[in-house]
Formats: C-alpha cells, structure tokens, sequence
C-alpha cells in the first residue's frame, strides 16, 4: 500500500511506518499535483485541496487529516466512499489551556495591566474581578469544551453548553439545544466559541446573538471565524460591547493590518494560535501511525470524520 | 467596648456591628494618631503603624487586620498581649486565579502576542508551550498555595511545595524543607513564591537559588518583594534567565519609573494586583464581624496570627 504524506515528519518515523508495509512517499503540500496521488492509497495530509481537481481522489481509500476541523475537505471528497479521519484530541489540550488563560486574562484585564508595565506605571487597578461564581457558556460540547470545563470545574464556576441536541455532557451542569441560543447568552458572563466550521454554524452569532449577551461579558472564539458575523460584531465593539473579547480566530486568515479589528482596546486578537504545543507532532504522529497501523489490521479506524455533518 | 475602624464599611455594617453592643468610631488610617486610640478595645486596620508611637496601643487588646501578611506590626504590638487576626483566607481565592492565569500566561507567550496586536501584527509563533506535564514548586504551602493549587490540578501537571519543616499538605505530589531549597529549585519548570515576610524569607531567593534555577523556567511572585534579594534578580534577568516572570510585588512600592526592573522583555511587572477582587469588602467585612462577635461571646476568634513566627 501506498501512503503519502505532505508534511515530513523525519527518517525515524518513515522508516517505522516503511516497516509496517507501506511504501512512503513525502511531497511537500505547496506542491502536490494530482499526479502525484495516482495509485496512493493513503493520503496524509492538512489542507492541499485547493491545488488539486476533483478527480485527483480516484485511487484514494484513506484520508488523514492532520487537523481538528475537517472544513477544508472538498466536495469530492464528501460525497466519495474516502474515509477520512481527524485529529480529533490532538490539540484539546493546549486549546483548553488557552480558554482557561483568556477567561482569566479577561477577568483580571491583563491587557491593561501590561500596558501599564509599557509605560513603567505603578498604578493598582481595583476593576478585577473574581472567576469565582460567574456563569461561563460554551457554544460546542465536544472535546475541546470537555477538556476546558474539566480545568474550570474547581474554579468554582458555573458551566453551560449549548448544543444541536441539548444532549447533555459530563462536566457541564446544564445544556440547552441551540434553538434556545439567545435566552442562554443572555445569562451569560462569559461565552466561549467551541464549534466546527459548517453550513449550519456559519455566522450562528450574529446580531440577535450578539444582543442577547450582556454588554460587560467576556466574548472568547477559538474555533473559526466563520461562526462569527464579523459586521455584526464590529457593529457590537463600536457600541462598546464586552468587558474583553478574545479572538484566536477570524474569517479571513491572516488578518489584514488595515483591518478595523485591530482597534478595539477591549479586543485581543491572536493569530490562530491557541492549538499550539511543543507536543503537537508526537501526538499528532501517535495518531496518524496508529491509523496505519488499524488500516493494515483491518481495524476500525480512530476518529473517522462525519463528512456529513461537517465534523 | 470601644472598636475604631480605619476603614469606612459604611452605614448598614456599622449599624449592624453597633447592634452587637461595639461604640463604633471611623477614622481614616491616614489621619489617626496615639489619642484616636484611647480607651479603643478593638483596632480593626490595615497598616496605620508607622503613624503610631510605640505607647498608642496600651489600652488595645485586639487588632483585627485586613491583610493576610502581619508584616506591618511594629515591634510594640507583637512583644504585646495584643491578640492580632489576620484575613488569612481573604485574598487566597483572586491570588490562586492569577497564579494560574500567570503560569499560562508564561506558557503561551502571551505578552509577546498582546505586542504582536498592538503593532497589527497576525504572525503565528511556534515557541508556545503546554502547562501539562511540568514540574511546578511552590514556596510556601499556606492557604494561597493550596488554593493555586487546587485549581491547577486538573492540568495535569506535578505539584511540589517547599515549606519550613517539610511537613505534608493535601494536594502537593511532595513537599521537601526548605533545606533542600537548591535541590528543588533545580528540577522546577516554574516556580511560584507564595511565602510571607519574615526575618526567615528575606533575600530567601537570591544567587543560590536563582542560578540554580532551570535558565527557561517560569518564576513568579505574588506575596512579599522582600522574599527576593532583587540585585541578585536583576542580575540574573541581565544575563537572560527565565523565559518569563511575573512579579507583582517588588521590594520598594510603587516601583519607581526609573527602576531598571522595568526594561526586561521576559519580565511582566503588575503593581500589586493579584488580591483585587469585587468580592473582596465583603470578604473581608465578614471576617471581621465574625470576629467582633466571636470577642462578644467569649468565643476563640478566628485566624489569630502567629506574631512571633510572622504569619
């Protein structure tokens, strides 16, 4: 079987999965051609769609996706019988760290504090407040809330999510269903962004949902801009909206330097980096290695993507 | 009895604490002097010594202080019968959200992303880091600590505390004696001081202890600038130790402009903050009137400090 993968992940772990029976073959992402994919099997890979045509997936029976989301995936893909897996853990941990800096950074107007150092002043500021007792609303329940709620839990906090069903999730001491959205983010102290890009979440906080919340909550997304009605929400900065807003993600990546949401001074923008970790590649070849492996076994396969329903 | 505030709690609590049978008198602590305390049984204050000669508390049986530290005792008050409390679990809940927020602020890089925006910037770093996983040690095991710790717990990392005998406190993977302090330090990936002043902790962490710090590690203060021999930190700083530190207490406050403590990139200076929390008078309120009633009915009172030891 043929595998190959668009990042080079070093001779060591070549050489391991050559020794599983596959034969590998490295081709960098920028590059890759649909001649390149012709009799491969396997495809290993992040986002190298928009190089290739629809037909290039003819010999293709595997994709691994490197990512969490799976919203690059084209429609040829989605609609074949390819079975695609992603990186379903693989970055909930430093994304979970992420959310419980952000609420407290928020909490503690970090921002100010440090520009306060900038400008070598000493000047206590008696306008922090306490994590303790406030009500925090996830928006998405999978796993990257899960880990987040499971580092909040002992701060003391109250935790809701809201998802499509309202099935409920450990962890979390209530869960409502999407259509109940506004009345949810209207009790909200701090709302946390936790969704998959997909048709049916493309800019679900928009206007009304950004009206329910209250004019002093905490705003956090760090799952894709897409969920976010960006003239909407600048709309609501303008207006002096949130206490602080945290933004890992927006729609379109990089953000332009001429951007208007560079301006807000209760807004902090990060460029999609909360997923970032020193561990990042050992977990993400622990994964990949072990699809191999099920794959040659025959073995069901870990973490297959719901092409579907996006996620 | 006879209780002068230096605080104004207003007039429900005063009324209420008169109700418990107190002559309540208000004066501000930047105004008192010997006379304001005679005939005054109960002293509940902050830091007016220094105002204070070394007679002005012979009629005084009680200072009921709303700090945690006791620092500001004049030597006249701890060689006396005085009974002195001290707001011992009053700050532990804000000081534990910001330890936290700090170690990941440490991880994450996050002063060098907020300039990233500042200068409009979207450029991804790659130098993040995960909180899993690392050796964290605290100085000092008291109330603070164990809060910090508390919530640290489900990140997943290793917990060690040094204290003055080595004694075991729930929560903490190990504890060593302040004996083995070098040793400890060595294997730490961050360090927090959560120690009180006292003749023991001055200049506690100065040359020794901080080069046998990891080069990369996290070091962070939240307690008392006087733990810290700070010519010995700076030097340290100058030759580029810590991949971050946090200092929100200095030995001489306000830290003065001029202060070469504020030129360092990897150093995130905060004026005192860390205890700053809207829950923080009526904490404190409730202590203290718990304790002027515990006075009334001949009870043991609450969080009677140890003068002699300093905490």
């Amino acid at each position: 079987m043929k595998v190959l993968f668009t990042y080079n992940y070093g001779e060591t772990a070549f050489q391991m999965i050559s020794e599983l029976g596959y034969e590998v073959i490295y081709k960098s992402e920028k590059t890759l051609t649909d001649t390149d994919l012709v009799g491969v099997d396997v495809l290993v890979c992040y986002d190298p769609f928009r190089r290739l045509s629809a037909t290039a997936y003819r010999d293709l029976s595997y994709i691994i996706l490197s990512s969490t989301g799976i919203n690059q995936l084209p429609e040829a893909v989605v609609a074949s019988n390819i079975k695609v897996t992603h990186n379903r853990y693989g970055y909930a941990t430093p994304i979970a760290e992420w959310i419980v800096m952000m609420l407290l950074v928020g909490h503690k107007q970090l921002s100010a504090l440090i520009e306060q150092h900038q400008n070598k002043n000493w000047q206590i500021r008696t306008d922090l407040l306490e994590m303790t007792g406030r009500r925090i609303v996830f928006l998405g329940t999978g796993n990257i809330a899960s880990q987040a709620v499971k580092r909040l839990t002992p701060f003391d906090v109250e935790i809701i999510g809201v998802n499509r069903s309202g099935r409920s999730v450990d962890g979390f001491a209530a869960i409502y269903p999407l259509s109940e959205l506004e009345n949810v983010l209207a009790t909200a102290d701090a709302v946390v962004v936790c969704l998959p890009q997909t048709a049916e979440t493309e800019k679900l906080v928009a206007t009304a949902a950004l009206s329910a919340m209250k004019d002093d909550a905490i705003f956090i997304n760090i799952s894709r801009g897409s969920v976010v009605d960006e003239t909407a929400l600048l709309a609501a900065l303008q207006a002096g909206k949130f206490s602080f807003c945290a933004l890992d993600v927006v729609r379109q990546e990089p953000l332009d330097s001429a951007s208007p949401l560079w301006n807000f001074p209760q807004l902090l923008i990060t460029p999609h980096n909360s997923w970032l970790s020193e561990k990042r590649n050992n977990r993400r070849l622990d994964y990949i290695v072990e699809n191999l492996r099920c794959i040659k076994n025959g073995r069901p396969l870990l973490y297959v993507a719901n092409k579907k329903r996006g996620y």
